[in-house]
This record gives structure tokens, C-alpha cells and sequence, in this order.
């Protein structure tokens, strides 16, 4: 294991982080508040000197860089930045216990949205943008964004090609265009201009500046931690709307959207993941609709509601302008399989991911044809394209990974004692990144109840979910850590 | 597709079906039950009457029965078996609804045990034997029993092979010897064994001949139909433990007992399914035990309770002594994942199979090694011997099936509008072919309360559980139809 190397990329992240708790800094000296700029300070020296030891005790050899060193980076520096990063909640007081704050934290960085707060509003400021900030950093990942900025040490491909396929959301990212860091700034630079035209519609309908930006990191990131206690639901209707539209359209491949800007139409027309998607969003929206009627006044305002929390769920945002644990059975069966699935790959929406389904589905459907036709042998194509059957293998084994993660985590947390039904979709919402969940953890509800021990579970859960599992799965494996 | 063929098998399975009415018949006749003796003997003479038809018009072919017509044949045949079974129960009034009764003889030939009905002691005695009998059938198959006792028409090897490897339970039965009569002779010999030693030691503690014969087939079949209204709750300590003990025997992969006769005792002992099945059972008898410290008097009780419950639920019996819905929801999280996992391939027991566990969780081992180290090839190993890629595939796609089974039953099953709790164990309950679930479907309710369309699907599900899923999805597959 190449530690020196970690070391010194671990080191390099903290500084971004540092960076990046300014703005909030700013924004809590503007208000006077006192407390958090204190937090604040505190939090930035401590992260500076934590990354200027381990980047002075770190230097030396560069060479000895693989997967398993990149998979290693990627978890342990996300787990040191939220051990750090939730400083600002736990020195301001504003959240007085420790595990709490980094419950909200990781939530944050992995755009979950599950909170343990009761009364947002009584944050401060700073800290609030913080908190929705941690969503849009997490949502395309703080080490594609290292790489975007970097100087571009180029020497070492393996060692930002291993970073950047064990951070990027999803399996397709990565090969937009053959150099790596020139593929980090397409998708941070993809990134930035959706959300900056979120924020301008947001303008638009007369939303402040700071709950524009709060509410666009939110999204962007497809988080769903609010700054209201009532999340969206206090918003208009226009800005709701403005909000389905935006989260839909994170939950896009970016891929796709790089198609659109070197002029690729058909191709993205034509793509799959994005049909089955559009497909999964557009049937919910009116089976939810048809099981929901006569439930809100106006059929438009069954729509309104209908698809955003839709939206919300599919993309694993989390944001909710109604109370969807109330809706009839068969609705929350709907929003529970949409959570599992997710959005599509390579989206900073979570879940199972659309691209991985589609992919179950047509490796089920040829074992289905294997059966009838032994004799035949049969390859899985998707956009035309035939899929390795590596790729099956590990598109398997994620699915494996996945649900013993659920089945185990679902165990642990079972011991608090809660209903079946809160504990199953806490649990399947963290991994999934979602947010709110049914019962006890509902919308209207939060996980502040759980036991430190159920919320280091669901800790857990969330990173290895944010990190599409096996960055921090080797973690627990004994053949990370041996000597080869 | 050879449908002579099918048409000519599947009227010998319904001639079998005939036969094993009998003793039901004699018992009506003995008890005097007027209604139901007409009810049954109308059903004998319908499906003798079928079953002649269908050889009659069935001659010729005996060549192109491949895989596929294997598959179909034996979704079919349950099929057929099931719509006329339950006219016992339809004619003689019994159960009023037709729907309710095809469920409840579904319930029994999958070895399921879900009942529609809340009053089971007022049923006459002769119904009340041929819905406990419906279990032993179905725990070790129809067409296994039909090999057995068939003249052994060698001729037609491939055919009787895709018959057993399809309605088997688990993947691993049809290789104890070459022969594919000879297995299925030795597979019903250690079955009536087994089923006689229970039946010899229920006697033993006093109970009447009548109760011990379908007690014996209940847990034979791993089904759990009781025909006491409280289950098996009002039976003695001895009585109940003596089920504990065999619902865990009969949930132990027969290839064990043949390793036995054969004295190959270190072969069993090293059995890593076994050994997986014995330390789940173990493992979740000590942590109920713990969870539920003072529930009952004495520590005696405890666990007479839980193992008894564990038992019953590992081998998706479902037979019940106390109402584990009540039960803290650590307990009941145990039991849930208890539910899924289910007995040893091989036995009468449903669920996804011990087995198929081992080689998920093996993959998934795999799959971590070979992250972190890419260059390795590595092989997946059970009992020493190397597992093949297409074992790996198939119990992958398996895996893929069963997910996406459990989850659009659940949608459907949530238009009647229980709790999601009810939905999603009803649904687990089914296709695992347990019996109760918990909440409106636990153990001291019943599935009478479902709608007409739940209880289809529900049935479907029960089908697919038991024939391993294929048989019946082929049944969907338009390949499956199209001419070559």
C-alpha cells in the first residue's frame, strides 16, 4: 500500500475543503454570528494544519499507485473531510452532539439529505450554507474537482484515472474524452452552468439570493437538505416547478449532455439508460396521479405535487412539498421501488442507478433465452453496443454488495426498536442517498431519534452508497491492508 | 414445442393427482362427511376424465422434448394440478370462492402454508387430510414421484432429466447417481423415511394418528398448514420440539442423508452449506434468545419458542407457537432475513436456498479480491471443488429474478392498501414459500382479507418460489411460444 501517496492526496483535499469553508465564513461574518465564525475559524486552522502535516510527512515516491490504492484514497478522504468538515456544526454548538454532526455532515457530502435537525431554522446562516454547499461539492466529487483545477500532473495517468472512476457518480463518467483531467473539467464545467441557470429561475421567481443558492446546491448536488423547516413546501408553486425541472435534469447522465454540446441529437435520443428513465418518471407520475385522485383540490395541484416528489425521489434529492408518507399504500410502494432504482448513471442522483437496472434486466431476459435455447450463445448490447461480460460480472457483484448491505444495515438498525417500515426505508434511503424514508424517518419526521449506534450504521450506509459501495467496502476487507 | 408430449405427461401427473385423493376419500367416508365425500369424488372422476383426454389425443412423438418443454411442462403441470386439486374444497362448500380455494391448494402444493381461511377446525376431516397430504406431494414434487414409481422409460433420458432438474428442489439434487430413476427412487425412499420416523415420534407424545399424519406432512413438506386453529401452539412441549427438530432435518439438503447411507460421514460434516444452514439457525436462536430476555417465564420457554419459530421460519415451514408479530423488531428483522435466505438447496425447504446464499456471497468475495488485485485470475471454490461460470451466472441471474419478483408483486399487492409492512412480507412470505408474514398477514391472521387480484398474484408467487422461478417466467417469455 502506497500510504505516502495517500497521504499527500489526502493532505491536497483537505486544502480544497479549507477553500471552500470561506464563502460560508463571509456569509456568517456579514450576519454577526458570532458563534459560527468562531466554529468556523477554528474549523479552517485545524483543517490547515491537518493537511499541511500529512502532506509535509508524506513525500517521496510516486510510482506504486492501483486500484486498490485509488479505491483506498478515495474512501478514506472522504471519510477524513466529513470527520472535519461537520467541526463548524459541533464547535458553533448549533449541533451539540458530535455523532450528530457528523451524521449531517456525511449527509451532506453524499447528498443524502437526511437530518437530524428538528428546527433548521434556527441554524445560522453561515453554517446553512455550509450544510447545502457540502451537497453540491459532494454531488460530482471533490477529487474530480482537484483534478479539474490541478495543475495536471499528467505523469501518473493511472493514478487520476483509478481517483476519478472510484469517485465519479456512475460507471460511464470518466470516458467522455481520452485525457482525465480535461474530463473533470468538462463535467465540473457542465456543472456549474446548470446550476447557474437553476439559480438565475430561481431568481426569476423572486426566491432571495441565499435561498437561491442554498436551494440550487440542494439540487444540484441532488441532496434535499432544505433551509426551511418545511423544506419546499412554503416556496410558490412556480419555484417548486422550477425545482422538478432541475432535479430531473440532474439526474441526467452527463454524458448525455456532453453529447448535446458537440451536437450528438440522435445519439441521445436514442440512448437507453435515458429512455428507460423518462419511461420510469413519466409512468409513475401518472399511476401516482390516477391512485392519488380527489387527494389535493385541483387535478393541478395532484401534478404539481406528483411530480415533484417524483422527481425528488427518482433523483434521490429528497426535497418534499407534501407529506408523502400520508398517500395511500400503493403510491409509497411506488416511491420506495423508485428509490431503490435511482436516477442514471453518471447523474450526481444516487440509487441503484437506471443503467445498472437496464443492465439486470437484459442480463435476466438472455439467462431466460439460455434456458429455452441452450445451444445459442448470446451477447447483451445496450445502444447498440455489445457489453463485456465483465461488466455483467461486476454489475452482479453490485448488486450482491448491494442488497447484503441493505439486509445487514436493516438488521443493525433494527435493534432501536422502531417499525419495520421506518427502519427498512431509513436504511434503503441512506445507501440510496435519497433523504426522507416512511414512518418514524417520513418526511415530516427525522433520524435525530435513532441511536448513536443506528446513526453510525446509516453513516456508513450513506458513504457506501455516495461511493457506489467498494470504496468503502475494501475498506473492512483484510486484503486491503495486507503486504503483497 | 412438443406439445404431444406435455399433453401425454402432464395426464399421468393428473392420474397420480387421482390416486393420492384417495385416502382423503376414505376419511371422509369413514367420518361420514357427506358434502365433502361428493366433493371429492366429482374431482376424481373430472381429473380422471381430464387426464384421459388428454393422453387420448396425445399419441406419437417422443422426440424434440428439450430444455425448454422440460421448463414448461412442469410450470403446466402445477398449474393443472392446483386448478383441479382445489375442487375438494370449492364444491363441497368448504371454501365458497373458487379463487380462495385454488390459493389455499397453491398454498399447499408450494409447500407455503398461507391460508385464507380463519376457521381451519371446521373443515371436514377428509379436506382437512388432503390439504395437509397436498404438502408432502409438493415438498419433494409430483414428477419426482412419478420417476420413482414409472416404469423407468429409459429410452427418453434428456426428458426425465430436464423434468427433475426443473422441478427439484434446489440445484443441486439429480446427481446423487447417474441414474435419473434411480435418484428420484432414492430421493421419495429417505423422504418416507423421514416422514415415518416423525410420524413414529409424534405418537410417542400421545398425539391422535389423524393429528401426527398431518403434522408429519406439514413439516415433511416444510409447509405448515396446522389443523388446529392456534397452529401448533396447543400441542405439548414434547410435540413441539419434536417439530423443531425435524422441520430442521427436512431442511438439510438430502445429498446429505445419501452421504450418509453411503457412510461418507466426513463428507457431511465438511459440507459448507450445512455448515452455513447450522450456524444461521444456532446464530439466530442465541441473538432472538437475548433480544427477548423476560418475555416468557422462564429461559426454558424462551427458547423452546425460539427455536421452534427460527426452525420454522429458516425452513419456510410456518408452522407457529406463539405470534412472533409481537415480538421486538430485532427479532423480527432476524426473522425476515431468516425468511429470505430460507433452507439448504436440496431439501423440502423453500426460500433463495443457503446454497445460492454461499455462492452470492462467494462472488461478491470474488469480485472485491479482484478489485484490488486485477491481474489475478481467481475461482470460486465450495467443498473444495471449483465452482463454474456458468453455475455463477445462472445463481447471478437468479438473484436478478427474484429481486424484480419481489418487487412488482409488492407494487401490485399494494393497490389493496395494507400496511407496506403486510405487503412486502406477504409477498416474501410467498415466494419464499413460508406461510405467515407479519402485521395483517402475522401469524395469528390469515390472507383471506387480500383482494381476488392480490391472491393471483400472490399465487403466481407462490409458483414461481417453489419451482425455482423459471419454470413459471418461461411461461411469460414470448421465445418460450414462437415456433423454430
Amino acid at each position: 500500500m502506497n500510504y505516502k501517496m495517500i497521504g499527500k492526496f489526502i493532505g491536497r483535499i483537505l486544502l480544497v475543503e479549507a477553500v471552500f469553508l470561506f464563502p460560508a465564513l463571509l456569509i456568517s461574518l456579514f450576519h454577526q454570528e458570532s458563534e459560527a465564525v468562531r466554529a468556523l475559524l477554528i474549523t479552517i486552522m485545524i483543517i490547515v494544519a491537518v493537511a499541511g502535516g500529512m502532506i509535509g510527512i508524506s513525500r517521496g515516491s510516486q510510482k506504486g499507485f492501483h486500484a486498490r490504492e485509488g479505491l483506498v484514497c478515495v474512501g478514506l478522504s472522504w471519510i477524513v473531510m466529513s470527520i472535519l468538515g461537520c467541526l463548524p456544526f459541533f464547535l458553533s454548538g448549533a449541533i451539540p452532539n458530535y455523532m450528530d454532526a457528523l451524521f449531517e455532515i456525511v449527509s451532506g457530502f453524499t447528498t443524502t439529505g437526511a437530518s437530524i435537525l428538528s428546527d433548521v431554522e434556527s441554524i445560522p446562516k453561515g453554517l446553512l450554507y455550509w450544510r447545502s454547499f457540502s451537497h453540491w461539492v459532494g454531488g460530482m466529487g471533490v477529487l474530480v474537482f482537484l483534478l479539474a483545477v490541478s495543475s495536471g500532473d499528467e505523469r501518473n495517468k493511472g493514478f487520476t484515472m483509478h481517483l476519478l472512476r472510484a469517485e465519479s457518480p456512475g460507471p460511464k463518467v470518466g470516458k467522455l474524452v481520452p485525457r482525465m483531467k480535461r474530463t473533470a473539467e468538462i463535467l465540473y464545467l457542465m456543472y456549474v452552468l446548470l446550476t447557474v441557470l437553476n439559480v438565475v429561475f430561481l431568481l426569476i421567481g423572486k426566491l432571495p439570493l441565499f435561498d437561491a443558492l442554498c436551494t440550487a446546491f440542494g439540487t444540484a448536488g441532488t441532496g434535499g437538505f432544505g433551509i426551511k423547516n418545511d423544506s419546499i413546501a412554503g416556496y410558490s408553486p412556480y419555484i417548486q416547478n422550477v425545482c422538478t425541472v432541475f432535479m430531473l435534469l440532474f439526474g441526467i447522465n452527463f454524458s448525455c449532455y456532453y453529447l448535446l454540446l458537440i451536437r450528438q441529437f440522435k445519439s441521445v435520443l436514442k440512448d437507453e439508460e435515458l429512455r428507460m428513465y423518462v419511461g420510469m418518471v413519466l409512468g409513475s407520475i401518472l399511476l401516482i396521479t390516477v391512485n392519488l385522485k380527489d387527494y389535493y383540490a385541483t387535478l393541478g395541484e395532484t401534478l404539481r405535487h406528483v411530480a415533484f416528489q417524483v422527481a425528488s425521489i427518482v433523483t434521490t434529492t429528497g426535497f418534499a412539498t407534501t407529506d408523502f408518507d400520508l398517500w395511500p399504500g400503493f403510491s409509497k410502494a411506488i416511491l420506495l421501488c423508485l428509490m431503490v432504482v435511482g436516477a442514471c448513471a453518471g447523474s450526481t442522483g444516487g440509487g441503484f442507478k437506471c443503467g445498472r437496472a437496464l443492465l439486470i434486466l437484459k442480463g435476466l431476459h438472455r439467462s431466460i433465452h439460455q434456458i429455452i435455447h441452450p445451444g445459442k450463445v448470446q451477447v447483451v448490447r445496450v445502444n447498440g453496443r455489445m457489453i463485456e461480460e465483465k461488466v455483467m460480472e461486476n454489475t452482479n457483484a453490485y448488486l450482491a454488495a448491494y442488497v447484503l448491505l441493505i439486509v445487514s444495515s436493516f438488521l443493525l438498525v433494527s435493534l432501536d426498536g422502531f417499525s419495520m417500515e421506518a427502519n427498512l426505508s431509513a436504511v434503503i434511503s441512506c445507501v440510496n442517498n435519497i433523504g426522507p424514508g416512511f414512518a418514524e424517518v417520513g418526511p415530516s419526521c427525522n433520524f435525530g431519534a435513532y441511536s448513536l449506534f443506528s446513526k453510525a450504521v446509516l453513516i456508513v450506509d450513506m458513504l457506501a452508497g455516495r461511493l457506489e459501495l467498494f470504496p468503502i467496502l475494501i475498506l473492512f476487507s483484510r486484503t486491503t491492508w495486507r503486504h503483497r
